[in-house]
């Protein structure tokens, strides 16, 4: 967690009636050389999200409790909203932050139900906050970005084929090295239980050890599903279930074949088979996922497909993106059937990840290339002149204000990571030109006014 | 206040212990067609932050509380964080949402300081929190998009004039009519009342009466600096000089000769003509901005330069832009003196008066041009083929996976916004082609596949 590196050799009161005023680590904040790289992921992931045709919502980032609680996975993480002891004015609403996008879809769906278009297509991304227990690259505040498809009345499962076609890109694109897009029916491990006996109540459990088999490991599993009074053969049979490790085809053939008698369980097979062969039809590279019969997804609301990400070369950063389809994502606000597929990146854990393993590693702290540097105070709307010359060619530009040495300049301009400084004296001027230095090779030479844009670029 | 024509045609539960669940409307929420809108706006600064070479940093939405009260400007709006009744864990610490970025700001350069470089040049767009009485147009979540330069120990006077610059760009781009960057310093008026006796605090309950002078009027204004004690012909000589509406170089003269014998109107002056100065250096249009001594600014922690910016045809709308310079950002933290100069937008009640006064029309509900249709499911993998040629050569494309009639699919297009729908059965893919429906001509013709992108640009 960032920024760890505190030296306070000149602010020393950071304590206030003795309570310490700084930020709370669980409440992350980056320097700019790392924000800049978290934006450039987050344009990333927005881009592709556009591209495929998904439009901006924001919802706000407070709720009514009453539908949170209602909602909620786990009430004891919700930060609720007050006010100070000196506040007499109408307490409002009993209102808390959101902590997730998906139940805020749901009500923004419902609300606004009449001027939406169906299916609608929304991506999200906005920070969520949870008052988790503080743990390791868990954080209370973090962004999400998510893209759903609601359907009013019915879905296809195209829809479900095309969310793995945009995960593809984004992570393509982002060049994080191998990722493995996992592909599951909830149906099916549903059925698999359901077929053996178990009652709804034990199937929810024996999902949830499932759910937490790569992480505890098979024997905390077995211990777990036992402890539930389920019986040793159904737990070995899962447990070899879930872990089957083997090409799609094959996989699928094994599932047609198992003899499970379960219309849930058929059903889940006959989806997750479709899914696959529309998934193939988008053409989504096949190196790219599989299918892995041991995701669950912790969530309840999940009905069908569920899906699941993983960096291929790092398997304990554990899944980086996960989401799935719920038959009926509205269902809280009346009767009407509204279906969904969505998906969804916590980035800001990913992201810290992705830096503390070094997959991903910072670079400047400053977005512009160029600084233009102000050796003499009097040339001052030169400088600017220059300056705007390369913005108006897209070329970000920092000018240097302060009256420091050339020298010093340079100093600021290499320690920010500027590719390049600018340089101006009377000289330079009066041929109608500056000096370039490539800050990178150290290498210095004159342009004239009119190939500054080419030289820098 | 949106979204406003809610029909519940199908949702009636928005009731849950007999408290609705529907979204408060201080905290507001768009539309697909107007958050499309507000995020251009967003990009547009966000662009021209970042051609000045200002770095993004995020801080968190939450801070200590004790920090914030001490900050504040007022306690009452402060929005604090809470558990749920059978919360039992450790009640962390006692934090609060931010109502600004200027007071994080603070505590991130203080904390931060030995890992940043100075000047620190930041751009932060994040929302804030003020739990205000609901008005027309206050709302109680926000986005504040900020620039600050941070300098350590000094901070010259070019950077003052290097902000009305950035204004001038993001509000040119925006393209929402003639506007007027208004400067002042504070000093002028400071000194103004210094020198005609006025006390320190009675100074502050005067240049809080004269920052409300536009919007209570002459006479409001008077009684309320009459209450104060303050006499008559200091008001009336006060409400004549912040009144001046002159050019720049008049104005300056008259300062310059009314001889007010004051350092602190003299220091102020001398500060007004070096911005000014600068400005014109920089080469900002010279109609886009002029003094008007009445600038105030609410905040009492601006020490010098202070600006607003105001729509011509819309002076209603008030300050769509403002900032200053303030001696001392971080002395809460330590003796170090650290000056800064700063603007703020507050996008989210700018952005609803631009739609409200029709100064901005939103458009489609999609920010993809291009709609591909699916007339025949078995063709699938050629819709998708020509989603992909579309995308990958930058144009946004929607596949429709929906079972619908044609027509059906068409009317979906038409009401969400798009564009181009492309149109394909066996005919078209036998000659490797579309047809290009262009829908808002309603002409429609075959295109190869290599002409697509061009067809649709």
């Amino acid at each position: 967690m960032k920024p760890t590196k505190i030296v306070n050799s000149v602010f020393s009161n950071f304590l206030l009636n003795g309570k310490d005023v700084l930020q709370c680590k669980c409440f992350p904040e980056w320097l700019p050389e790392e924000r800049i790289l978290e934006q450039k992921i987050l344009d990333i992931i927005r881009d592709n999200f556009e591209k495929y045709g998904f439009s901006p919502i924001e919802t706000s980032a407070v709720e009514k409790t009453a539908m949170l609680i209602a909602k909620g996975s786990n009430d004891r993480e919700i930060y609720t909203l007050g006010r100070l002891s000196n506040y007499s004015g109408d307490n409002d609403q009993n209102l808390a932050l959101h902590f997730d996008l998906t139940v805020p879809l749901a009500r923004y769906v419902a609300q606004n139900y009449s001027l939406l278009n169906f299916p609608f297509r929304r991506y999200q991304i906005q920070k969520v906050w949870r008052g988790e227990r503080p743990q390791s690259g868990r954080y209370r505040e973090f962004y999400q970005c998510d893209i759903d498809v609601v359907g009013d009345k019915d879905l296809p499962l195209l829809v479900d084929a095309e969310m793995p076609s945009v995960i593809y890109q984004i992570f393509k694109q982002m060049n994080i090295g191998k990722f493995m897009i996992g592909v599951n029916n909830r149906k099916i491990l549903q059925g698999y239980f359901s077929f053996y006996g178990l009652t709804n109540h034990c199937i929810n459990e024996a999902m949830h050890a499932i759910d937490k088999l790569e992480k505890v490991g098979v024997d905390k599993t077995r211990e777990t599903m036992a402890e539930k009074g389920i019986g040793a053969d159904i737990i070995d049979g899962i447990i070899n279930f879930a872990g089957i490790n083997k090409p799609i085809n094959e996989i699928m053939e094994y599932l047609r074949s198992c003899k499970i008698d379960n219309e849930l369980f058929l059903q889940g097979v006959d989806e997750l088979e479709q899914v696959i062969g529309h998934m193939a039809t988008l053409g989504i590279p096949q190196d790219s996922y599989k299918v892995n019969l041991g995701i669950v997804r912790g969530l309840d609301y999940y009905t069908g497909t569920i899906y699941e990400t993983t960096l291929v070369d790092y398997p304990e950063i554990g899944s980086i993106c996960s989401g799935g389809r719920y038959d009926n994502l509205t269902s809280f606000f009346g009767d009407k059937k509204m279906p969904g597929v969505g998906i969804s990146i916590g980035l800001t854990r990913l992201f810290s990840q992705l830096l503390k393993t070094g997959i991903l590693k910072t670079g400047p702290a400053t977005v512009a290339p160029v600084l233009v540097t102000s050796m003499d105070k009097s040339l001052m709307s030169y400088y600017f002149k220059i300056a705007t010359l390369l913005r108006n060619s897209g070329i970000k530009t920092e000018v240097f204000f302060d009256s420091k040495r050339i020298g010093d300049q340079l100093k600021y301009a290499s320690k920010k990571g500027f590719k390049f400084a600018i340089i101006a004296g009377n000289d330079e001027v009066n041929n109608d030109g500056v000096q370039v230095k490539n800050l990178e090779t150290g290498e210095q030479r004159f342009s004239g006014l009119d190939d500054i844009c080419a030289e820098v670029r």
